[in-house]
C-alpha cells in the first residue's frame, strides 16, 4: 500500500517535471551573434534571388540563414536619430543601451561606459570571440570591447583592444595602427605585448589550435584599411569570413560555452556605393560563416543559438522598381567599383588616347554591359551617358579617383558609378540613397532560446536576450 | 486497494492529458485576414513614428497590429514576376496558388477556377464576410470569390459576388456596376434579385442585425469608382472601415465561426502616387479596424486568430533618407492629392489671375509648406520648382488634371505632385517608383495558430494555413 501510494507519487512527481519541462528554459551555452552591417530584407532578398536565378528557379533559394525557423524584425534607430550609424546600432548590440550616433559603448553624456554582453559573458567564465571582415577596431567589432565619445577615435579603440582579454579577435586588422598621423607605438606590437598571439598569415592561422589563448588572426588579404578584400573580386589570398569562424569554434569550443560575435561588415559598404552585385557577394560569403556555426549547432542543437540580424540598412535598397526583375544579370559583375577604379587608373595610364570603344570594351568585360547576348544591351540613352563620362575621364581628372566614395553625389559621375547605376537599373534594383535608412531591419533566430525572436524586437534587445539565454542576468 | 490503483492510473492519465494538451492544436472558429494593400515594413513603420511623433515620443508608437506576439514577413512574388499586382497576390493569399499579374482567382493557363478559402470555409458551414474600403469587385477582395481571366473585367467580377452566396460583403462598392460603356444590367439589382440586402445609407448599415443573411453593406461615403473617400480628407459622411468590421462581427458571429477578410485597400493608392500622409491616415484607419476585431479576440482568444499583413509592397518606401526623419511634419498636410487637385480646379475657375503667393497661401493650407513656424520653410531651389509649377499651372492645362495619378512621370510634374515630394522629402521619406515593389512584406499574428507565422512564409501559405485552423483540409 504504501509502496503503490509512493508510486503513485512518484509517478505524478515525473509527470508533473516533464510537463514543466516543456516550458522552463534551459540555457545556451554557445551563443553566435551574426552582424550583417547594412543587410535590410532587400540585400538578403535580391540574394535570394540572384541564387534563384543561378539555380534557374522561378521560386525562392535559401540561404543557410534564411531556413531557420524563427524570422521578424528590428527596430534601428539611436538616442538622436531615427537612422542610425553603425556605432550607436553596435553600442545597442552590444550593450543593450541607445546612444547618440558615432558615440561607442558609452552614453549620451559621454560620462558613462556601458558593459557589453560580450564582457558579461567573458566575466562569467564564457569564452569570447570577436570577429569581422573590416576593421577589427571599426564601430560594430570596436562596440563589444571599446568605449570612446567616437567612432572615429580609432587608434584609442585599437588600444582598448587587449586590454578586454577576449580570446579571439578575427578578420580584419587595425584601421591606423598607428594612429592618425602614423607617430603613435604600433597597436599590433601593444597587443602583442599584452600576450596577445598575432596570426597574420594563412599559415599562422591554420596553425593555431583548440587551447591557444588570446589570439588575433589577421586576414592576410587586406586593404590599408584593415578590411578585407571584397569577395566579388575574388582574390586568392583573401581567407573568408568562414575561415575564421571555423577556426574560432576551434579556438573557443569549451565546455563552459562561449558567445561569438561575427560581423559581415562590407555588405554596409557595398551599398553605400550601391552596388548591388558587391553587396550579394558579400552576403553570400556571409552566409557561409553562417554555415560553420550551423555545423557547430548541429553537434549541439539544445545549447546552441545562433542570432542572424543587421546593425541598420544602407541605401534604401528596394528590389523590383515597377514590374521587371532581372537578378541573374548581376553575375556578369565581376569586379567591385573600388577595384575598377584601379583598373581604369591603370588603363588610362597605359592608354591615355583609348577610344570610346576601348573603354567601352573594358566596361563590358568587366559588367557585361552593352552585350546583347548577356540581355544587357545599352538604350541611346545610356550610350550617351557613358559618351559623357568617357570625354570626362580622358579629357581631365574628374571621373577618375579611385580612393573616392562612388556614387556619392551625383555632380561627379564615375565610369565605375555608371556602371553599377545601368547595371542595378537593369536587374531591378533602386536605392534611395548613398547613406543608411532608418527601415527595421531583419532577424533570423536557430536554436536555444530562439523562441524570444518570435515578434519585432529592437536593437536593444538583442544583448538583453543574450544575457537572459546565456544566464549572464 | 483497487481504488488505489485506479486513482494512481486516473491521476496519471489526468496528468498526460494535461501535458499533451500543451501541444495539441485546437481549432480556430474565427479568422480574421486583414490585408493592407500595398502596406510594407515602412509604410507601417512610417505610421509609428508618425504617432510616435504626434505623442512626443523618442521611441516607437505601437499600432494594435504591431504589438501582436508574433511578427515575421511573407514573400510576395508571382507566377510570372517577381513583383506582383493585387489580382496574383490576391489569388494567392485566398487561394493558395501563384497564377501571372492580372489574373483572378485562374492559373496561369486561364482554365482552372481555383477555390479560395472563403469558399472552402462557406461550403464546410463557417460564415463569411468581405470588406474593402475600395471597390469590393477589385482585385483583392475579388480573388476570395471570383474566377476571371483579367482582374479589369469588373462588371464580370461583380456578377460573381451573388453567386458566392458569402453571407456579409461590406464597405466599397461596384466599380462599373452597369459595365464599362454603361449599358449592362445593374450588378446592384442583380445581387438583391439574388437575395442580397442592400444597405447603403447610415441609418440602413446602422439597423443590420444578427440573423440577417446576404448583406451587401456600402459605405454612403465613397468615389463613383466604388472606393471610400480618403481618410485624410476627413469627410463625415464616409463610414470608417472599423465600422463595417464591427457590423460583420455583429452579423457573423455565430457557433459555427465565420471567415472574416478585411481589406485596407487605399494604403496602395496613396503610395502610387508617394503620398505619405495619406498611406499614414490610410494604415491608421486599418489599424482601427484592426482593433474591432482585437475587441472580438479578447472574447474569444482560445478561438480566434487575427492576421494582418499586405499583398505587396507600392512605392518602394524608405523611412529616413541620409539622417534626417521628422515624420511629425506630415500632420500639417490635411488634403489627398487627389482633393487638392479638384480644388485647385476651383480655385483657377473662380481666380484665373491668381498671383504665385495666392496659390502658395493654398499649398501652406493644405500642405504647411513654407510656414518656418512648422519647420517648413522652403529652400530657394523648392521655391522656384513652386513657381515653375505654378507657371505651367496658370498658363495652359499642364499641371493640373485632378484626374491623373499624381506624381506618375517626371514629365508632367504638377502642383499636388511637387508639394508631395517636398513634403515627403522634409519628413524624411524617399521613394523608389510609382509602382509596386518586390520587397518581402511583414505579418502580424495573434491568436489561435499564431505560432505558424514565426518564421517567412509565402503568400501562398497563407490560405494553407488558415485552411488548417480552421479544419478546412
Amino acid at each position: 500500500m504504501r509502496k503503490l501510494i509512493f508510486l503513485f507519487l512518484l509517478s505524478s512527481l515525473i509527470l508533473v517535471s516533464a510537463c514543466s519541462n516543456q516550458s522552463a528554459a534551459p540555457k545556451a551555452k554557445y551563443v553566435f551573434l551574426f552582424i550583417g552591417d547594412g543587410m535590410g530584407t532587400n540585400q538578403v532578398y535580391s540574394t535570394q534571388l540572384f541564387k534563384a536565378a543561378l539555380e534557374g528557379k522561378a521560386d525562392l533559394a535559401e540561404l543557410n540563414f534564411t531556413t531557420f525557423p524563427v524570422q521578424s524584425h528590428m527596430t534601428t534607430y539611436s538616442a538622436n536619430s531615427r537612422v542610425t550609424c553603425s556605432a550607436a546600432s553596435g553600442t545597442a548590440l552590444a550593450t543593450g543601451n541607445k546612444t547618440n550616433n558615432g558615440v561607442l559603448g558609452k552614453d549620451t553624456s559621454l560620462t558613462i561606459n556601458f558593459e557589453s554582453v560580450a564582457e558579461k559573458a567573458k566575466k562569467a567564465g564564457f569564452k569570447v570571440g570577436i570577429l569581422s571582415s573590416v576593421g577589427i577596431n571599426h564601430a560594430t567589432p570596436g562596440s563589444f570591447y571599446a568605449h570612446q565619445n567616437s567612432r572615429g577615435m580609432y587608434y584609442e579603440i585599437a588600444k582598448e583592444l587587449p586590454l578586454s582579454s577576449f580570446d579571439y579577435f578575427g578578420g580584419g586588422g587595425f584601421i591606423n595602427p598607428t594612429g592618425r598621423d602614423k607617430s603613435l607605438p604600433d597597436a599590433y606590437q601593444l597587443a602583442t605585448e599584452a600576450g596577445y598571439t598575432l596570426a597574420n598569415t594563412v599559415e599562422a592561422i591554420n596553425s593555431l589550435k583548440a587551447g591557444d589563448e588570446k589570439v588575433f588572426a589577421v586576414n592576410p588579404g587586406i586593404y590599408p584599411g584593415g578590411d578585407f578584400y571584397w569577395r566579388i573580386d575574388n582574390k586568392e589570398e583573401s581567407l573568408s569570413l568562414a575561415h575564421f569562424v571555423k577556426k574560432g569554434i576551434e579556438l573557443l569550443a569549451n565546455p563552459q560555452g562561449f558567445f561569438m560575435m561575427v560581423e559581415g561588415g562590407k555588405i554596409d559598404w557595398a551599398c553605400h556605393s550601391n552596388d548591388a552585385a558587391a553587396s550579394i557577394h558579400e552576403t553570400l560569403d556571409f552566409d557561409k560563416a553562417v554555415a560553420e556555426a550551423l555545423a557547430f549547432y548541429r553537434q549541439y542543437p539544445d545549447e546552441t543559438l545562433i542570432i542572424v540580424t543587421a546593425d541598420h540598412e544602407t541605401g534604401g535598397m528596394i528590389v523590383g522598381n515597377g514590374h521587371e526583375v532581372n537578378m541573374g544579370l548581376l553575375q556578369y559583375q565581376n569586379i567591385s567599383a573600388q577595384e575598377f577604379g584601379r583598373t581604369l587608373v591603370n588603363f588610362k595610364e597605359n592608354n591615355p588616347g583609348a577610344s570610346f570603344d576601348e573603354v567601352m570594351a573594358l566596361v563590358q568585360n568587366h559588367f557585361g554591359l552593352d552585350d546583347a547576348t548577356k540581355g544587357l544591351e545599352l538604350t541611346p540613352d545610356e550610350v550617351k551617358l557613358f559618351k559623357t563620362v568617357y570625354a570626362e575621364l580622358f579629357k581631365g581628372d574628374k571621373g577618375l579617383n579611385p580612393d573616392k566614395d562612388y556614387l556619392a553625389s551625383n555632380e561627379t559621375l564615375t565610369l565605375p558609378d555608371l556602371a553599377l547605376r545601368v547595371l542595378s537599373k537593369k536587374a531591378g534594383i533602386s536605392w534611395a540613397s548613398n547613406d543608411h535608412s532608418g527601415t527595421p531591419v531583419p532577424v533570423f533566430a536557430l536554436g536555444q532560446g530562439q523562441s524570444h525572436f518570435n515578434t519585432r524586437i529592437d536593437n536593444t534587445d538583442i544583448p538583453k536576450i543574450v544575457g537572459k539565454v546565456m544566464g549572464l542576468e
